[in-house]
């Protein structure tokens, strides 16, 4: 497995980068290959500091950089030589197994589109990302933030994207799917949300469960697939850090709480697209690179773009 | 002051509407009088076994309950001896100052309607909720479930009567108004919510402070006002909920997170109508109840309705 890491992308990097690279080594096997993606000298120079054999990775040279203000589409084509676009390319030739990025999320996006392309019948692809439950089960949350309004067809298609991911990430038998809303009964919300729920409950690939609202979130009564809009996804997600960096400032002390922390997500693909994509945060550290790449590779492992080609 | 109490309504009533109503009383002065609206013999015995004086309160005999599971236009119309009904005839007669009720919530809100009605200009009424940040300032959040569809001109007048809002109940001097989005760029978000932007911007009558995030709330970050559709809104307000559970079952120990508790907030004034009236969770047990029957005498104090009125 080869799975590929944009060196020049986020807040923090190349340094940050290099660094959550080094710290995911321990972490892979033998027959996992982390392909470094940036500028060669300034790699080669940051591995040498940290005393690091610069062949435990492959290295693919690249000598422009998207900036993370930059135009994702007009970046994205002008800067052949970046390292988001040689990822895809590499992507796309086979040369990769995976991809992963704190970079310009634009960009990110741009280049699924314009290399990988959307997989036929995915009406909308989506950010879903992985939440920690009190009773220590994961849940998947989709959309995050990639489409601010879906229709009610586009909601139903996240239920199944959602349980794809769910079975074969996260590795859940048969998960059950929720749909956000502000109510339990199913007469409550708007026209679209009350649509999506007439076409869930009649749906053969989910496993439905109805309504959820928001006090069920991240607890026991919690589905294992959360559908919702990406405002309101992006919402759930952000709140989350705060409540998380509340209870830093508190100087509280709880297992569960410490694994709110984003820093452990690591990133979140981008489902529905021809390939394995994991798209981190800019403000992404150390810490965070290192659990990017691990997402990269459960998400590789699971095989998730190919098992969603094969269910649509 | 007269405060009218619906002691009928609410999944503990009447016993513990009661119950919230006696240990309200230590916290009114002499010219505040609470109003229980309900059966007068349930109420006297209840009274009694609590060794409460009868004439501590007015008691307003009523003979028929709307039931939390009745449709709420076709209780509201037939059942006129109800205690919802009754309460929104003395509002609009000016037999009462406010009123509150932790009953059918849809029942509260054709009541409004159909007795003291909408303000003339107010597009939407909206339910706006008061939340701790970790500064120890409150902040306003609407609307939290009445409209979960919202036109921008709508959210645009939300900030405005957020803004009354927190001015006349929490005493801030020129409070500024978030919009809710996913992004803080002027370019983020769905085309409703950058249409509120862009009408947001330029109104003279709020102290805009842009888009803020997710992960914005509840810290202090955050704005005085926060304006968010009713679907968005709910959500925030029952993960709120959530995360509250989550702390306690987590045996943790921290003041702000005690202050997180629902019961605490007491209730939700209708913000729009010509009356000021405030809606409590229908779980509401004694403590909620109390603190519902003092949020609707600040709403009352405030002269909410009056100075939207004036404004609008």
């Amino acid at each position: 497995m080869r799975i590929g890491l944009d060196v020049m992308g986020g807040d923090f990097a190349p340094e940050s980068i290099i660094e959550g690279a080094v710290d995911s080594l321990q972490h892979l096997s033998v027959n996992e290959k982390l392909v470094l993606i940036g500028d060669e000298p300034t790699i080669l120079k940051k591995l040498s500091e940290m005393e690091m054999e610069p062949s435990l990775f492959d290295i693919v040279h690249t000598s422009q950089v998207i900036e993370m203000a930059d135009h994702p589409a007009k970046a994205f084509s002008q800067k052949k030589d970046s390292s988001i676009a040689v990822g895809y390319g590499m992507l796309k030739n086979g040369d990769l197994d995976g991809f992963c990025s704190a970079g310009n999320t634009g960009a990110m996006l741009v280049g699924a589109s314009y290399t990988v392309n959307v997989i036929p019948g995915v009406l909308r692809p989506a950010l879903a990302t992985v939440l920690p439950c009190i009773d220590n089960r994961n849940f998947v949350l989709l959309d995050v933030g990639l489409n601010p309004d879906c229709k009610s067809d586009v909601l139903l298609q996240y239920g199944i994207l959602g349980s794809i991911y769910a079975k074969c990430v996260l590795g859940k038998d048969n998960p059950t799917v929720g749909l956000l809303n502000i109510g339990e009964e199913e007469t409550k919300g708007t026209p679209t949300v009350k649509a999506a729920f007439e076409l869930m409950k009649e749906h053969p690939e989910i496993n439905f469960a109805g309504n959820i609202e928001g006090n069920a979130l991240f607890r026991e009564t919690m589905t294992d697939v959360v559908v919702c809009d990406g405002f309101v996804g992006n919402i759930i997600l952000k709140m989350g850090e705060a409540f998380h960096h509340i209870y830093k400032i508190k100087n509280l002390k709880d297992s569960y709480f410490d694994s709110l922390d984003w820093e452990n997500f690591g990133g979140t693909p981008i489902v529905g697209i021809n390939a394995n994509v994991v798209i981190g945060h800019g403000i992404s550290k150390r810490k965070a690179i290192m659990n990017m790449v691990l997402q990269t590779r459960s998400v590789v492992h699971g095989n998730l773009a190919q098992k969603i080609k094969e269910a649509i």
